[in-house]
Parts: C-alpha cells; structure tokens; sequence
C-alpha cells in the first residue's frame, strides 16, 4: 500500500449557520458542530483508506469561539497520522467575517476513525508523509496522544509510553 | 468596486448522505440536494459580493444522476456572471467511488441570487472576470439564459433580446 | 391510456412556517421551500402516471415574495402538460394573511418528472386535458419550455424549436 | 361575530412519508404523524378564528393503520365544534393506493385549540354551522366529549353531564 | 408470566428545548412534544412487555403550560394499567426552573401500546401492581378510560360499562 | 456555595434510536449520539451550577459498541469534578436488550462546560462531593486529566502537572 499525503485526504465541509442549529445563546450548537465534524472527518478517513470508516473516538475538541446564526462555517479535516488501522483526524473549524472576507479560527478537534472490510473487521491503512511543518507538527503529537489515551485505558503501562514519559521526565 | 474572479467566490461542501436524508428508493431525497445547493450558492454570492444575499430564483436544475445512500457528495459553487445587483451562481454536483476514489458528475444547477442592503434594498455587486476556458463558456451563456428568463416573464420582448435571437436566426 | 384533467392530479400541501425552518432573516428558508414542493409536485406527477416518479429537473423557480416565519403556506402543484414520459408539473405557492383571510400569491415553480417502472426504466404516461384558460395558457408554454431546455442542452437545433423559434421571429 | 361552515376551515396536508420520518418497522414514525396533525389542525383553528391559536389538549387519536414508507398521507383537519373560545378540530387521515389511485382511511384524531390576542388572553371565536350529515354528527358528539373531558378532570359534577349522562340513562 | 410494578416500565427522557423545537411564540412546538411523549412512552411499554410494541391510541393530552425555549423538560412515562395485550401509558411532563431547581408539572398524557409478536399479531402482557396511591388512582381510572373509549367507538353498551355508568348514577 | 453531590447533578435521557439518526450500516449516526450527550451534559452541569453553562471542550469519548436501529439507548450525565468556574461531566451510555431486559455498556464520554453569567462572564460553581466508590475514581481521574488539558496546550509545564507526572515516575 503506498503511502499518501494529508493533502490527499483533506475534506472542506462549508455550510452556513441556519435558526433550527442553533442553541437558545442564538450560537451553532454544539451538539451540531460535533456532527458536522463527525462528517467531515469520516470523508477524510474514508479518502485516505477508500475503505469503509467507523468513529472509533473523539479525543479532543476545543471551543473556543461561539459561531454565531447566519455564520459561514468552514471544517476541514485531514489525516494527520495513521497507525495499522486507525487514522487520526485533525479538524479546523473556521468562520468568515463577512464584510471583509477575514476567516478566523474557531474551534479545533481531533477524532479517530478505524478502516474495517464489509464484515467489520479492522483492515490495514496506507502511511501518511507530512508534507508542511503544521502537519509534521501533528503527525509528531499524535503518537503521544495515541499513547496517553492507551496510559488513560490502562492498556499501556506509563513506563512503556516513551514518547509521552519524555514530556515529564528529563 | 474592484472586479473579481470566480475563484475568490468558490464555496464547497461536501458531504455524507445518511438515510434520514434519501427517498423511498434509497437515493439522497431531491429536496434535500435542492436545499444543499441553495446553501453552498447562497456562500458563493456572499463572498463575491461581501452582502447579505438573498435567493432571487433557481434557474435550472438537471437531477442526472441519482446518488445513492453512504455516497460522498460535492457540491461546488460558483459566480459566474454578475449583472448590476444579481449574481447568477454555476453549482456542479459531483460523487465519488469509495474504491477508485474518482469523482463523476451527478447534476448541475443555476440559481440567481441579489445582495441586499440591512433594509433589504437591492446594491450593487462587483464585476466577474472569468478566467478558465469553462468559466467563459457559463458566462457567455449567462447572458442568454438572463434574457431568456425575462423574455419569458414577459419583461423584456423577444426582439430584444439579441443574443438569444442570434440562436435561431441566422 | 385514457387521458386525464390536471385537477385529477392536483396535490395540496398547506403547512406553517416554524422557527427551524427559517433562514437567519426569519424567512421560510428557500433550501426548505424547494424541498415542500419537490414533495408535492411528485404527488402530482404520482396521481396523474400511478407510477413510481423521479424528479428529472427544476426547470424554473422565481422567488417573489419572502415568506415570513409564523406563515400558513400552500403549495399546491399539478401537471401542465406531459410528454412521452415525462410530466410538467406546475407548482403556484400562496400565503394567507391571518386577519383578513386572503391569499396571496408568493412563487411559483416549474418542476420535471419522468415516470419509471420498477426495474427504473421510463414508461409512458397518460395524456393531459387542460380545461380552464390559465391550464391551457401553461400547456401551449410548456412546449416552448421543452423546446428550449433542449435547444440549451445542445439536443435540438434552434430551427427545429419551431414554437420558440416564432417568439422571436415574425 | 358570523358564524361560519366547516369547509371554510378545512386544512389540507398532502405529504410523503420519507425515510427520515419512519420508525423501524419502516412506518410513519407515530410522533411524525401527531406532529403533522397537529400542524393542520393549528391551521384549520386559524383559518376558522382568524386569530392566533394554541393547542389546548389532544382528546382522541387512534392509530387504526399502519402507514407505509413511500405512501402519499393526506391529512383533512377542519373545526366540528366551538365553545366560547375554543374549538374542536376533527381530523381523518387517508392514504392512497398508487396504482388504483383508491384512498383508505387510516386514522382519526381530535384535537381542541383556543384562540388567544397577542397578550394570550383567550378571546371568542365565531360560531360554526355544520352541513353535512357527518358534520352534524360530530358537531353533536363534540358536547358528549366536552363534557367527558370535563367531569373527567373534575370540573364538572358527572350529574350536570346532561348530555352525556343520557347515554347510560334511559 | 409475572406481574410487575409501575415503578420496572418507567422510562425518564430529560431533554433541552432548542429554537428548532419551538413555535412562533418561542414554545415548545406542540407537535414535537407529542412526538418525545411517543418516544418516552413506548420505550415504558416495551419495558413492561419486552415486546416490540406499537403505538394504538393516545387517550389524552393536556396542554395546561407552555414550555418557553431554553427550558429542560422531563417526562416521566409509566404503565399505569394493563389489559389483555395492551397497555394504558401515563405521561408526566415537568420543566423546572434554573434557579431555583424546582420543577412544576407542565402537561399530562395518556398513551395506549400494543404488544406485538414478530408477525404483528398481539400478544398477551404481564399483569401490573401498582404501589404508589397515585398509580393505584390511576390504575382505578383507567378501566373507566378503557369503557369510555369502547362505548364512544360503539364497541360496549352503555349499560355494560358498569365502572363507568358508576359515575352517572347513584 | 454549598457543595453537593454527583446524585443531585444527574440527567438521564433515554431515547430510541429512529432510521432518521442512523448512519449507512445502520446503527446510531455518531454525530447524533455526540449531539444527545452533549444535551445531557449540559443539563447535569446546569443543574448543579443553576447558572447558564455553555461546552468547553469535548475530553474524550469512546466509541467502543455501535448502538443498533431500533435500540432503547440511556445516557446517564454527572458532574464528576468541579474547577473554579468549570465542570467535568462524566457520561455512561446504555443500551437494553429488550427480550432480557438486561442493560450493557456502549460508550463513555467526558465533556467539560463553563457556568457563566449574563453576559457571558464564567462564574464560580458550587463545590461537588463524591459518594460512591466510582465517583471517587473518577473525581481523582479528573484533575490527572485537567493537568494533561493544560500540558498538551502549553498552559502547563508538564513538571509542574504532579498528579500526572506520578503516572510516569516512581
């Protein structure tokens, strides 16, 4: 299986903030954001490995920014790093002033998705070659991610997570 | 008012097709790809024109192709004529083989938008310069389908109408 | 087949206007609207053939008139004049005032549908007899409409589209 | 205040029954019907009243027939009775057969709505002049359920039930 | 088959109400309350049966409060009487106040399920005992409910409803 | 501010799961399942707050069973820690077998909401109080994973995270 770039698998999801998605604030609602980015993300999974993707988690989505109604609210999502199976899925979630066409960043979120085969078993993924320096700067704290969250299961003791005793110890 | 180009308004959303959004016969429901549409235009005209847009008409939809359920569906939007107040907006509509990762032409559609001021008055727009070869063909032909539409709303006569007529007589 | 009126065909459908279905300017959003009448033209195109239909094309919607939240909508939609297979439905959209009672027109549309049998493939459908004046006025324009939808698509010669041809001619 | 017929209120409500809207024995999920009843049933209490009406109480619904994705569901709501402030709403459910075009009963519900000014005072509404056979029957009915419901919640003595006490009595 | 309480059916179904839920007037949307007792209300009965169960009637709703955007509803649904192979549900719908935390009793309900084999037909149901004072109440009205609704559908007598003709005469 | 314990906090909302939530293998769309715990969340950590609460960030879920079409699905929030003006809530997810009655596990989630006041000012929260043996854990859990949130997001030096670092070193 030959390797690809995130490039390859980025998935842009633009979509305009409408009354029935809002939350009483008048802000997108977060449980809407959330499928949103579940979407956008499981494109992404599905480009990268053209196989069939579930949601294997959510580790980590930040909101730092309500998006108001009538918002123009753009997701993209990319690989940012595979193991044998899985795929980590980095999103940027962005909205646009309107008046000068200025995109800030509003929130950010990270999502796993497993590749499985029509009976659902988990089947191997390509490689993923990080292309800029944002995406070799993922690519490098996902590992430490997938460790934390196997120290956080108990499916890793915390001496064998390397990368991550590195971060606490030196 | 500075000129644009098509590709400064280009809005894309791509997207999933979950059974809450199919007909009887398991292909994505027509209203729902109709609202879709509307959507991805409606960001198209107001980042071309940086007003609040509102949708004036749908000029013509070709339902090609029906796209069947777990489908990625992408919807790209762009301006491709501007007249004084009114942004005619070109939507191509594409879904791609999970396997082969190709992406197929499934319909296409126009629709024609106004920006408005906050008291919901008409303004102006700025003007489109077409670049690609594709682009000049839809803007050609733009003007045909506006006289057209006002030919058969009875606002313009057919005499009148001289690039249309150019069509039949010769 | 025995032909059949376009008030055999007629498909009423009166609804509100909720909050979650409203754009950001308190309006029925137009992505809904387009959706409330591909549902009630294909009840139309569904009476008139008593066969599985499938949109083919929106071939025109003029949006007139907003269409405030808290509204009573009806849409009511029949067939204006079909083809070998296919059916034109005409779709007329009213709003009522709440206090005085009357209705006012606020779009109209034109919709295609084609008439298929199980395995999709398209069947004929009956012929239409319009009976009243505004009927017979919307069957002699469907052909032009016809007419020119494949003199667009590139599938009729100009001189052949007689009818239109004379609009601009004479 | 005029009174006013039955059929000047009649609210009709055709729609489909889309994937979206089933349950999982792939039928009109029961919820999606008593929203869509309840929807026609506030119009037809609007149109009698000419006022701004809110549910009161859902009095009977029987769920007779399963209906099936895909069907074509006709909702027929009108007023069979008023009080001083309120109305009764009666409404039959059809769908139809698409082959045969034949349409089959499948529920009936009643549904009772009080018109109210823009403080939400409850203000009177006109009377009503039922005129066909089953008008009049329901119309009739309509006190034995008011008064039912009333000694039910206890505010009514079940001896003041005239009308409804004769129906054990004699 | 073993009798059961009230207290193993019942099924709490806490939610938020967001703008796409409500009504012009900023309320819960009737209908959509009607479609959450539904849910809640067949999952209490499914408890009880273990059966699939489908929706047959619902009895009574009253709509005594409206449910302002923004509030967190409660229902509580619970069997309150059996019968052969049906079950009466009882609804009770709460919101409560943010800050000081009580909750008021905003609307009532009464549903009616029937349990299912996998072929549709009926099946018999376990017996209910009721413990509270409330579910006995209830459990006492509900065979009057039940006489009601027969002799209203002129499938009993008046004279055979002994529970209920109780209350006529004494 | 008077503390108070997890039990006061709790928001369960059970649910079905209808064919509109479900994803292409039908099972639960995993949008929708973030959605509906998002809304529980939000509901426990006002209830223990009675402030306005709004989502903070998403800290992890886990997608270890998909929750099939037709499924009874609970969602079980408490308030797990409390911070100054934040509060981590820890989300069980059930589904019931029907036949059995028996209820296993399916996901488990952690989200964190802010309280604030008015004018969107965060606002302090009362203290929480863990009784039993699992809240005991988890209260411990959540400050290990409040310091690894501020480590990952450089608002912490990792030397200074001393609950964590005791994971990696002794």
């Amino acid at each position: 299986m030959q390797a690809k770039t995130p490039s390859e698998s980025v998935a842009i999801l633009t979509d305009l903030v409408l009354p029935g998605e809002t939350n009483p604030l008048n802000n997108l609602f977060g449980g809407e954001l959330l499928a949103r980015m579940d979407r956008a993300a499981s494109i992404a999974a599905r480009r990268h490995s053209r196989r069939i993707t579930v949601t294997a988690s959510v580790n980590h989505v930040a909101f730092n920014r309500a998006i108001p109604l009538g918002s123009v609210v753009t997701i993209e999502a990319k690989v940012s790093r595979t193991f044998k199976t899985s795929m980590e899925i980095y999103i940027d979630v962005w909205i646009e002033d309107r008046e000068s066409g200025i995109k800030n960043k509003a929130n950010e979120a990270i999502y796993t998705f497993v590749a499985v085969d029509e009976t659902g078993r988990p089947v191997e993924v390509p490689a993923i070659l990080p292309e800029t320096e944002l995406e070799k700067q993922r690519y490098d704290a996902a590992l430490r991610r997938k460790q934390l969250s196997l120290v956080l299961a108990g499916k890793m003791k915390p001496n064998e997570a390397t990368e991550l005793k590195a971060l606490f110890i030196e």
